[in-house]
């Protein structure tokens, strides 16, 4: 079982005079170092669980895998006191291209050579006629939230959720990272034989950044479906590939940024 | 004058029937490649704006830059309709080691062999006898809000700011990425010969993890105030590196998760 919840000493100090030394439950944050034969590809700072679905979900934007098989082996280790996940790819997968500093804002996966979407898009986002109807749009952050434990404890990590057009939630993960929570859902549902997502709905607990509608596209989602607002570059990409994006869905709101014809 | 805002028609759908299609303000993400001697180093996406704050910034962390001469020039273009920074380090400043994939919660800047902060650390965070109220410390994040215009229009960017124990304000910035938002602030106080920023105080509108609290040790100041909870590491690393971690700083709130005994 792997820890997500650290416990520490804190002090509350609500006011000056009023400080009160109490222990409190922190979300966990710890390098996991991604391997292929024998060399570090990538460490990702990420909350512990889940730790082969993250590096499988990171694999299907890295590696364009697409397939449970294009994966053939997955191992987990600890060595100096680091969690590792050994990967081997099937011998017709691209290997992931180490692109030297890469940043983004909502973390990590981008640079000029990425941003050429279609090469990742496995099939079209959705069949002929799907719709989702505004109240199961409206609906979907609460439904994830019921399920975001590690949140209601710490109140530091987000969220993602794959759920259907029907409103029910396929699964939740959580994560320090919103990106490493997205790779967990993709990850999850690679290991499912639920790639590409076609006709599901990719639901995030945060902001809509460019590198968010790139996993959706890899994932083959049919939208997004936000709690924040978007970026411009997050609408644009979403447009351009045919993707519903949904985003500041809260109580008595909800912005559709792209796809309004897919809400009946 | 960079642009920070995007505006695009959406659709707003506060509930099924009440459809309006409405002009909207986005933040901007848009890429800047970092390039040293015509070779990318790094692609960060950001919002625009301050670009040569977010370059001498993040090499601040990146190359251990710590005084404005380390940097002899920094050249703003733009090619191939992206933003570029080309930077030219003194030769004596450690170059930006390119480490292949590295993604981190807060984003970007973590692998096991930056966890040597100490060789990053420039001086002692504060002085003797350097104390914070618990007045300043809980109206910061509302004086800096007050400077976060990107912000008030748009919901979707993060703020980052450096003050002082009397609570003035030096410089905000913000930006669609926390880090990026810190960057910025640490180049400001670079171009400003104010590092090591012993003394200051960084704010930051978001939650804290790993890596913001790496950027503050490098930057030097006393210590980070934060309106969202830190992680685990976040806390150990405050705490090894002796700077002040202040969270969750809301109404009525103030958590104190490091360094307790300089707030007075």
């Amino acid at each position: 079982m792997s820890v997500t919840i650290a416990r520490r000493s804190i002090t509350r100090m609500p006011d000056r005079t009023d400080a009160a030394r109490v222990p409190d439950e922190l979300a966990v944050e710890a390098p996991l170092i991604l391997a292929m034969d024998g060399d570090a590809i990538a460490t990702l700072m990420r909350t512990p669980g889940h730790d082969l679905e993250l590096a499988a979900g990171w694999l299907v934007v890295e590696s364009g895998v697409h397939r449970a098989e294009d994966v053939v082996r997955l191992r987990e280790c600890r060595d100096d006191d680091t969690d590792r996940v050994h990967i081997t790819l099937a011998d017709d997968v691209r290997p992931p291209r180490p692109r030297a500093f890469v940043t983004s804002a909502a973390c990590g996966v981008c640079s000029a050579d990425v941003l050429d979407l279609a090469l990742l898009r496995p099939a079209e986002p959705h069949r002929d006629g799907w719709t989702v109807s505004h109240g199961v749009l409206s609906g979907l952050p609460a439904a994830m939230r019921q399920q975001q434990r590690c949140f209601q404890r710490t109140g530091a990590v987000h969220a993602a959720a794959l759920a259907r057009a029907d409103g029910s939630v396929v699964t939740v993960r959580e994560d320090i990272g919103r990106h490493n929570a997205v790779d967990k859902i993709v990850g999850r549902a690679l290991f499912d034989d639920m790639l590409p997502a076609t006709d599901l709905l990719l639901v995030v607990s945060g902001r809509v950044s460019f590198e968010i509608v790139q996993k959706a596209v890899a994932a083959g989602v049919a939208g997004i479906v936000a709690v924040s607002a978007p970026s411009s570059l997050a609408v644009d990409l979403a447009r351009e590939y045919d993707l519903l994006l949904a985003g500041m869905v809260r109580t008595g709101q909800l912005n559709v940024y792209a796809g309004e014809a897919l809400v009946r």
